[in-house]
């Protein structure tokens, strides 16, 4: 395993998100960042392509953060290595009439990847714990009774071959100014404005509040949450597809014997129903 | 409009896929196929940028052909150009036990894409005409009754602002038996290998009349078949993204204008929002 550049919040070790820079790159410069990128992507797509084959794990990998944070080119980035057949993106946002009739994992439990494949959450579950909780959308005995419920959700989807790892995109409060005002300036990206962003940016203190909370007790060893420095979206991506590819490698060896073993034993049924059959190939 | 590399089937024509060269590559070399698909690619991203951000239509491209004919490569590369949160693939395989105590519409027309979104069918409910055809798997009376119900469904999508466009991905027999052959040899893909492949081969005939059949009786003006030459990937890829194009473009400016309206409204709203809490923005 070589060196993390996403901090990875260690269980109980009351990690603090304003511990953490948002700016760091770890003296990298975007240049070097990028040729590692580059090297990284293409181990992610194999390991993503056993992962597909051997259909023995799945991949779960959770993203939060505040707007503008960067989730958005984080997907595009890290999907970009894998097969579009097999991993996709479920959105969490406000939830629909039905969704909210129902309990809070409802709706996430039903997006989770079947084996072989790859789900990558944008927000999640965790809003639970965060937007509700920041806004006293139900009484605090519910929210606060969720981080048990949550880990033991998580446990679950482990137990049953999951892959789960969970990112929160770490921008600056400064660095998320400048990307809204950005959005004002490109009538391009005009579309993307949004009064909620200036309103949901009043609450910033409560907002660090709840993923300091959040973090700290859902960082779990089967299902850790990472702290991914976000100010500079080159360092961001390198953070988090180092943290996918060194979760996925331990188990590259089994997901390749599992797949020698199975083309051989059809390869013999081909070649036996090819004999019965008569059929002549190409010398 | 450029010259178009896909066969459109115009609707009662009577094409014959014999009829269509499965190796036709229009005069182009592999490099100069590749650099109008670089071209196509980037058009290909901005169209589906404003399809998304618009959100007053969605794409849904229903891809079909026989084993190896390439539905995988072409998702790939035609997914490549899309944002990874508003497209996504459906693939249709043999029926789970809860589809198949449905009408056949019933599974694919869950996953036909919202406004805004982009869906590529790996497969449709065209196997509802087509395998289940070949193999007798219902009455002749049901699958006949199928062309008209397909036509009508389809009709409704489109009224719905669904932009519906289906390729047929034509390979010829020999080409598919070099394809087969080849996964035996390649322990990587060994994992592909699989003995119906060779069992549906001996069905060639009979395919090719299911096939001719659904082309013809389903080809609309609004929901348009095209047979594409597909011995050679990189032509096969140009020719769908250009047809892709080709059907998008008429669009763009409506989309763009309703954007920019869009945002100009937000701008508005949250200067006075800044105004009205005091919010002071760096000089």
């Amino acid at each position: 395993m070589t060196m993390a550049y996403a901090h990875l919040v260690k269980p109980d070790s009351k990690t603090r998100l304003d511990d953490v820079d948002a700016g760091s790159h770890a003296g990298l410069s975007e240049e070097e960042a990028m040729a590692k990128l580059d090297k990284l992507g293409e181990r992610m797509a194999d390991l993503q392509e056993l992962l597909f084959a051997a259909k023995q794990n799945s991949l779960l990998i959770v993203l939060q953060g505040r707007d503008t944070s960067g989730k958005d080119g984080s997907i595009r980035r890290m999907l970009h290595y894998c097969n579009v057949q097999s991993s996709r993106v479920a959105s969490f946002k406000e939830p629909t009439e039905l969704e909210a009739s129902h309990d809070f994992l409802w709706r996430v439990h039903r997006e989770v990847p079947a084996k072989g494949d790859v789900v990558v959450f944008n927000r999640s579950h965790y809003e639970d714990v965060l937007v509700v909780r920041v806004h006293k959308l139900v009484p605090k005995k519910l929210w606060k009774a969720r981080y048990d419920q949550i880990n033991a959700f998580e446990d679950t989807l482990v137990s049953s071959g999951t892959i789960l790892l969970k990112f929160y995109l770490h921008i600056s409060k400064g660095e998320q100014e400048k990307r809204l005002l950005a959005r004002e300036e490109n009538p391009d990206k005009a579309f993307k404005l949004s009064l909620s962003d200036w309103k949901e940016r009043e609450c910033w203190d409560d907002y660090t509040e709840a993923f300091d909370d959040a973090l700290d007790k859902c960082s779990t060893k089967h299902a850790p949450w990472y702290i991914v420095p976000a100010n500079h979206k080159w360092f961001r991506d390198l953070a988090i597809t180092q943290a996918v590819v060194d979760a996925l490698d331990p188990y590259a060896k089994d997901w390749h014997d599992a797949l020698k073993d199975r083309g051989k034993k059809e390869k013999l049924e081909i070649e036996a129903y090819r004999a019965s059959e008569g059929i002549k190939l190409p010398s």
